[in-house]
């Protein structure tokens, strides 16, 4: 089954940035940028710690890393999602055996619902996700990504392929990068690890502190879901 | 295969609150109010966080949000849960392309059972939810909702069907929700992550202190489950 | 496909404490005590907090709630799994609708193996644990545990049958307690998440502090493993 | 399906300490060395904490441990995954009815991809690990281990045979352990667990300190994925 995914969502603000200012870093800095546990002993130090997901193969290499969605404090003590997360895939061209360049990576964003699809991409299925990152921009339209993942013949993997179309800068660039069984379990593993995070559920989830158990709500926090950052088919 | 769930559990008394005083903020606010990790670094200030997740379709939009269990101390230094948690699923009524109605929103919260069989519905599963929000209190059987969700035909995900009859407000309200394999995956996910905190075992399953090691329990903290909250069939 | 694992761990000693003295919260406080978050706002107050998963159904009622393991100093700044967890099944016998004789509980401490063999269990599968919580002790062989899990003929979910045979106090007791697919997931689905805390997982694999990075191991903190508090077939 | 990996990964350094300074438990304890909630109580004092999942069979026993990866600061507050977690798998030799040779320890650990393919193994999946752990040093292809891990016949669980060819001690050392369907269960649940954890991503989603919320990444911490560390087929 071929599921397509036409996603024009608030995570495409990433690639944007990726495009625009090649500021990959710092998308992914904003997402994970971090306290260390240290920060439990010392208040007055703070450490941002990254890791992503590296497959290096034959054409091109592919990091998988997280972005954490950003709160924004609508009322006095209540905060709310921001700007939702979602998880980065950046791509870069073989320029020789276990050499890249670096400079000519392209990213794409992929939303919690275009996470899910990966999730629950079985053996045999397929799925395809086409992003215009320049949306509602002066630039709508001038920059198309697609990015199509197929599973191999003999059944051991999958197969992505990334492909940008940039009018404006008139590139045309392609990605192929094969990802094997175990490498694709590894990186369906840590989505779901991460899903929850990118929503903002594992902050929203935290228990409440006893003092304000009691506490009742401000009507002003009322705070209505904004479809113009999302919209599904 | 059809299952057909006749809950009527505590988890009804965030129903109640969502109809009878429109408090769906009230509810999840008390469900996922939080401090956020500033709190380890500055104790004086506490920071809710609130995070759903929300699909937006042509006739309804539907929100989906933890609403964590409440623990009360049931002895010096020892509590237990009090109100269990749930999932409350919200919606919104369509009146234009990426329009809705805010105030016309209709909610219904899933105990952690049911959500168990949300996330064990298979591609061809079917699943009811039949609840009185007014349960034992002077208007029970006055309220009816009914969630139904039901498999596509073309196995591309589910439509949601809930309706809510209020014989009081002569009022009987049909919300219709088609969401995508990708998007019940994601919904899965963070409900598979989410339901060991609504049950209370994530706050359970912390260790303890050192200091607390080896205190004996006292025997006036025994508690008994109390069946007068859950009936299972 | 049934399974029989006839199990004598050291999570038995739960079950005996449960037998001889009558602590399932004793044992389950052991096992779930918890400083609360507050913990983290004041560190001179700790609160337990206590939370399992039951269902009421018309014969016996049915706890299943997580035994955190015990962690032991065995040098200096170095400690290890002292006495592992587990997940304990309470059972109560019905007295009548929504009343249950609360004096009269057994219960059985599932290894995480065991706890392993249930998230295992497939729709058409059966498993079979078997239990001597007097073992070691001058009451081996007297008391007999036995707890059976089967599908129900129509597919809808599966039946638990617990015998416990005490030679001693010349008893028989059976508890039977229908559990509904749904049911079922939702505990699948916390065992998966308590699974590595039974297991001390979750401990272990937090991040150590920066200070002691560099730390050298001390050689007499080498540890090895003890057969005698687990003997797998 | 048999699926063989050649995995020449910065994981085999830990085989290499293993195997040449027979350091286990620094490997592991530097893997899972880790502050206790106490530090959360008491700043000044720092506990480690050790766990495994042990199988002890009649011909061998083996350790399941996970390695946490180690961050090292790369910009004033900026630290990434220096080295890469993985998975210990360590066997010890039967001599004896429960009794085990714990000087004969061999061990092999598995990199996240490695942890993949264990996670994705199906009842009639196989798969193969052949590690050269003294890889880029003196000792090249001196030292081969081989992991395989194969179905039993009856479906019932798995078979792993593990050998150590070491041509300058001129050894060859053979383990085999049977693990049951319930404990290959209960691994495969804590991998799941532990891979985002040795992944580095635990470390890496947690929310960022609202004090550091607005910061600019600096340029100089742009970090490139180094190659030479991994190479996937």
């Amino acid at each position: 089954m071929r599921r397509i995914s036409c996603f024009l969502s608030s995570s495409s603000t990433l690639e944007r940035a990726t495009n625009l200012k090649d500021s990959f870093w710092l998308s992914s800095q904003r997402g994970i940028s971090t306290s260390g546990p240290d920060l439990v002993n010392d208040g007055s130090s703070s450490v941002r710690r990254y890791a992503n997901f590296t497959v290096y193969k034959g054409k091109a290499a592919l990091a998988v890393s997280p972005c954490l969605p950003t709160f924004r404090e609508v009322d006095a003590g209540v905060s709310r999602v921001h700007k939702k997360g979602g998880v980065l895939l950046t791509f870069w061209p073989a320029v020789g055996q276990m050499k890249y360049d670096w400079q000519k990576k392209q990213a794409i964003a992929l939303s919690p619902t275009e996470v899910g699809s990966l999730i629950a991409l079985g053996p045999a299925d397929s799925c395809d996700f086409l992003h215009d990152p320049a949306m509602k921009s002066s630039l709508e339209g001038q920059v198309k990504k697609s990015l199509s993942i197929s599973p191999m013949k003999d059944g051991t993997g999958y197969v992505l392929h990334f492909t940008v179309v940039n009018n404006v800068q008139k590139t045309n660039e392609r990605f192929v990068v094969p990802v094997t069984k175990a490498e694709f379990t590894a990186v369906r593993t840590v989505l779901s690890y991460v899903l929850p995070h990118i929503m903002g559920w594992t902050q929203a989830a935290r228990p409440q502190p006893r003092s304000t158990v009691t506490d009742k709500p401000k009507e002003k926090t009322e705070v209505r879901p904004d479809p113009s950052v999302e919209w599904g088919r």
